[in-house]
């Protein structure tokens, strides 16, 4: 990861997820798969896929190269695809920026597990916040 | 709430949320805005409000009136649209099943917080678990 | 429908849909089934249902009371879920701004046929066109 | 294109899109930019990249290497981001299935334009016909 700092929101910390790669356009979080983020059936939570997309594709258009000069977002649209059972130990979530313009921008990331499965995808529509 | 009981998840516990209205295609969960919630701005990070809307809009089709015969469903795929900002002290999401058949149905839903402000509305396709 | 005109754009034209509500914060256009809008099933295309909620979507954000006054928008995202099966003669699409500000607005739709069957709902992004 | 024919439905015959490439996990639909595509404001309806996006992504899972042997699939969600504005003379969509299994599966898709300008992206859920 680069040297640009960015500290991890109050959730981020509360779910054990942190920005492990970070550049123009594009963004990595990972997260240990801990037992307090399993649903019902023994799986990690829809929710937990849809918050590592959301925070990795929002970041993804945040890039300035400078840690003393952040953007911030506002996420207008996510949508989440669950393909596929999470296994392994841990989950990696890598986004990307697709387009966009100066007010609002476009990205799509995909979370895998670290034995490869590929369990879901998203995209998202995003607003840069003014100020 | 009836007396039909569903054990909350270890997510739930986690993020502090409860179901307090289950029936027929029909089910509303509450959660504190604990500051462990909070995206790097200071608001509830947006997957805090994709979590209660996927499990709010998937256990809305699970209802069976009989807390011994519980259905499980899977989570096709998530829309969420973030309208309003969270204030108060609460949210609160109330989902509802739409349409659908035997083996997949439809659903939406909204969260608000408790001054009644529209936080997100999402809409979701789910699966049933066989067996 | 009110005195307010909009012309048909030529897309409109070519599938045979026609606005016959608008007002404040909503919108409904209606279409006659016509054979050329089936699929290789024989039913109504996908496609018409997007397209439906697409333009009642949008229109519902864009009423000024004043026929010169005309305010454009652009889809930034839309989301349509496919609920039930179109039967009847016509189709009807009914869609209600949700939310937003000066530069982006949410709406949601639903269309039916003209036996009451629900066929399909949507939401949508949109981005007001500056000028 | 291979040699499996696939007869277009009449809505392809009536919006002029044809089936250019098909093959396991993949199909490609192109389209003339006719007059009568356009909105109010002179471009491509965003319901024709809806139209497109759904017929690839839909075909993409039902390829089977036999013109007799045909599969039908339904529509359950889609969704479409919006993210560049069409130039040029044709519109050309690609689509491929990322996942699923015997009965539900997921695809995703890109429509660009004949100049290589990114139109639209979009992600569906499909559910195989029985029969």
């Amino acid at each position: 990861m680069s040297d640009v700092y960015e500290p991890p929101s109050a959730f981020a910390l509360h779910l054990g997820y942190e920005l492990t790669e970070w550049r123009e356009n594009f963004a990595r979080y990972e997260m240990p798969i801990a037992a307090f983020i399993r649903n019902r059936q023994g799986l990690p939570h829809g929710g937990v896929h849809a918050t590592l997309l959301d925070s990795a594709m929002g970041i993804s258009g945040c890039w300035t190269g400078d840690s003393d000069r952040r953007i911030m977002t506002l996420t207008l649209s996510l949508n989440v695809q669950y393909i596929g059972r999470a296994g392994g130990t841990r989950l990696i979530v890598e986004a990307r920026k697709t387009g966009g313009g100066r007010n609002t921008f476009f990205a799509e990331g995909a979370v895998t597990d670290d034995t490869g499965m590929l369990v879901a995808k998203g995209t998202g529509v995003f607003r840069y916040r003014p100020g």
